[in-house]
């Protein structure tokens, strides 16, 4: 019997599915889950205080593989888990599907000027011409970023016409490289982003890149607000100098009332809600854990699995 | 040479494209429309008045093809088309894409409830929980009508994740005959209404076909007002008896200030909005004329022609 230890929340989800080798001890406070730390092979802790995640960590001496699910784990003592060997199966991907049917959505409303629809209801006022033309069909999209997410944009967006352009490492159709695609920001309507948070992605869009835009271009921003450089952006935007930015994320959040993003008429700001516009996610993650279960039985690599050297 | 007559602000998308066996003369006035008429065997006449179309028609007596930009044929004198033998060719289906785009816009807003954070960001509140947690993927969709515009918005759905189940003469995967689907409404969480409007049609969602749905089923309405009943709808949208109603089409059109869908918090109004986000309807019906031209020249049918019988 392998002792793992989990958060009681999820027993209804898991209990009846879990393989009968799993001794699973349930944690209902962070007092339980410190008692119970110390025997834990396995172990899916999400904590909101850092100090009692170090804590948790300190204790569970030996653990092999730990789980959570979160996509970004800049909370957890990434170092602690590297030097003891932990592997770390992170929550990359288990939002997926909200957040592209978020950006597709974010898309369309700005194609069609559907908050002024919106307005005009309000006023009672029918409008004779839409306030938004543009289509999404047969425009050229760029997607930063090819992971879960990325894919599942690209997915939708094939489905609507688009012509997806991914930057990716492996060379390919409608693939730029990670060093080509600065050179080609001027051809594209709509730019995804949609990278991992880590050093080398801060400040990704920053004033260089903005500039090498068209004023129709729109930025769709899924990732984390620290990949665009928000004051380039903001001037940018007020100049017209691109078309629109669609910020799922910002820095910092919230978004203090004051910031100038709230009242832009060519940006939004959606309030980190993609992600959060389901209501499977902890099912998601269940099943991706029981699923890791399995391979790691079979002694199988487990995924997704964060690069500790590359921080995600 | 074959006498074409067409409207003049058509000229610069037609005039480089034509073949040279037609003869066009070019109309910028009804009067002129009305003096080219007799020598038409070709043409392509829409004119906002009913009385002037009954007039350029009487006149038209050699006429053979009648192209149109409308998808809706309401306002053609179709009885004295169908006994002079005239082939009619509509526009169905040229706004099938950006119609499409605004129905796949309306259910993403209305699943993640994107009018409420248009709402929060104009008070600059940064909101913890997204106002809508549906997501397309996994969702039951009906839809009812297989036309062009049917088609475009399957292909969209299904990349979504969607299931999608039409209604179709011809049986198949996904399909469901002219009498089976009302006794299954009641597993649909979305049912978008793209049939033409036909006396077969008018109120095909009334008050029986309402009371069968459930009370998250959320109806799309893009064909025209009159496909439902709408005090039926109001009815039960106040009662909350189903989930929503994004409407396109209304009745009537406009939509008078006083009416209580304007401000019913589960129904949307958005003016028949969703064909005119494009700019390409110019193009895309210049681009069929000239293929169904070619069509014409070689004796093929030509691609739609309106069925005087159906109505459409």
């Amino acid at each position: 019997m392998t002792v793992t230890v989990l958060n009681a929340i999820l027993k209804p989800l898991l209990e009846p599915r879990l393989p009968d080798w799993v001794d699973a001890r349930w944690y209902a406070s962070k007092d339980e889950a410190f008692a119970l730390a110390p025997a834990a092979e396995i172990a899916w802790f999400d904590m909101h205080s850092k100090d009692d995640m170090a804590e948790v960590f300190r204790r569970a001496d030996r653990l092999k593989w730990l789980n959570s699910i979160y996509a970004g784990v800049e909370a957890f003592p990434l170092d602690v888990l590297a030097s003891r060997g932990v592997v770390l199966t992170n929550g990359a991907g288990i939002n997926a599907v909200p957040i592209a049917e978020y950006v597709v959505m974010l898309m369309l409303a700005h194609a069609k000027g559907y908050r002024e629809v919106v307005r005009a209801q309000e006023r009672r006022e029918w409008l004779t011409q839409s306030p938004g033309k543009r289509e999404l069909f047969g425009s050229e999209v760029l997607i930063l970023g090819y992971g879960a997410i990325g894919q599942e944009v690209e997915a939708r967006l094939t489905g609507f016409g688009a012509k997806v352009t991914k930057v990716r490492r492996s060379p390919g159709p409608g693939t730029l490289g990670p060093d080509a695609w600065r050179g080609e920001l001027g051809r594209f309507d709509w730019i995804v982003v949609a990278v991992p948070a880590t050093p080398d992605t801060q400040h990704m869009i920053a004033a260089a890149e903005l500039a090498a835009m068209n004023s129709d271009t729109v930025i769709v921003n899924i990732a984390r607000g620290s990949v665009i450089d928000q004051d380039a952006l903001v001037t940018a935007l007020e100049a017209g100098k691109i078309g629109g930015a669609l910020l799922d994320v910002t820095t910092p959040e919230p978004l203090p009332p004051e910031h100038p993003l709230w009242t832009l008429d060519n940006a939004q700001v959606t309030m980190h809600l993609s992600g959060n516009a389901q209501t499977l996610m902890f099912q998601r993650s269940a099943t991706r854990f029981l699923a890791n279960l399995a391979r790691y039985r079979a002694g199988e690599p487990l995924i997704p699995t964060v690069d500790y050297a590359a921080g995600y």
